[in-house]
């Protein structure tokens, strides 16, 4: 009978300290199931000239010598795009857009195309009120490419978490979609 | 005397096990008290072509054909300004600068203002030496905006958290004051 | 013997307390003990109308007036410069790189040389395979200047801390080279 009861004590303790250990070191026991994903699509129509109307995005700075109307030719080397693109829930441009996304990009590289991105999520619909901020590179010739979720607001109030990149479609050098895979691993 | 005994087991084993659930799933248990919180002023005056010697802040990239002396007409769409404003603690432009403000908005949008954001408050006074590194979309025209505090160095080592913009004076298109109301949710 | 086993409970209970105390509170607690350091170097070569075989970077953006081919005058006030640079762990040039550092940086004073950055490293090797996300202020002048590590992806999994940056070469204005210590604070 005591002995029962010492074995529970020690059970308790042992839980107990094994549970001390665990506050102390709980960074390395966090998994990676992503508190909250959402998957989004953002469309992106750029400006060559001859397309004002419908574009949502501007070459607004180049190396010296390249002009802004059109992508330049060395893998758009150097060209930097303000963007305020549509988002949608499904890859259809003419969907209901439940926010934007804003913000820079950069291509920085003559050899291969890749960019480098900031931007952020401006979402204001039903079902979401908030903002996503991001950043990272972009090596657009890979299937995918992660970028960090840096912060949030609103709704995302201090997220943070990794966004997976994909070219959904590319049409010429005026029309791409990406599908973003946003996986949120900080919720408050 | 036995069941008093068992009941107390059963408690501090329940504790435990609560406890034991509570370490996995803190994230969802923080609240949102923020662990400091700051209010700063900080003023942009923008070289116009004629202002250079007070000037803080230059457009520095637009889309083909506008120039950078002034800011376009369409709502400043594809202006791009690095800034360097000085930051004090009252919204008196002439008042002891505690630091610099320093970084990148870009005008994204021809139908309304808005603007994205990136970049760092440097404080450099009695009673706060680091830095605070922000981002975010900043739809000029609602009364208060939030972006994210992205990281911190020095007395802001590692922080996060959300920064509050509010436009606290706008003379013509030169001069902007902005409030920001700091709340930091993670301190080191 | 009745007292003894109430003074385990109550060590019990107290600890278990203190615990349930140490969970809520832990974000006070936290050491600034890294949980992964990395030193790495990397290579900047500016395109000054001359050099384009080698350049790794180039000036995008200036303000009106500056042409984007040299580095202005007033402390290259309003030049931005997207770069792609190579990463090496030692502080030769011509070391095998094992990634690229990708991103942009403006010079944001008139009286001394400071700029704002914000980058990615794009590690691909042996070692480290993944990206790791920067921004912050440069005060060009200091001998070390501290910005934040904002994210990261794959072996730098939403990963978190700060970055020490130390000129270690400048070569007129064509070539500089950083030294980068990464002290990362939150690794998952």
């Amino acid at each position: 009978m005591e002995t029962r009861r010492l074995a529970i004590f020690l059970f308790l303790l042992s839980l107990c300290l094994s549970q001390s250990w665990g506050t102390q070191n709980y960074k390395k026991l966090r998994g990676r199931k992503p508190c909250k994903t959402l998957v989004l699509y953002f469309h992106d129509i750029i400006f060559n000239g001859k397309n004002a109307k419908n574009t949502t995005s501007s070459i607004i700075a180049s190396p010296e010598g390249a002009n802004r109307t059109i992508l330049s030719g060395q893998d758009h080397f150097g060209d930097l795009v303000v963007f305020n693109d549509p988002i949608t829930i499904d890859n259809n441009l003419h969907s209901e857009p439940i926010g934007r996304a804003q913000g820079i990009y950069v291509y920085d590289n003559k050899d291969v195309f890749t960019a480098w991105l900031a931007f952020s999520f401006v979402l204001n619909s039903t079902d979401y009120m908030g903002t996503i901020n991001f950043a990272g590179a972009d090596p657009l010739m890979n299937k995918t490419r992660d970028i960090s979720v840096i912060g949030g607001t609103g709704d995302f109030f201090m997220t943070r978490g990794v966004a997976t990149l994909m070219t959904d479609a590319l049409e010429g050098e005026v029309y791409f979609r990406l599908r973003v895979d946003i996986k949120l691993y900080e919720c408050w």
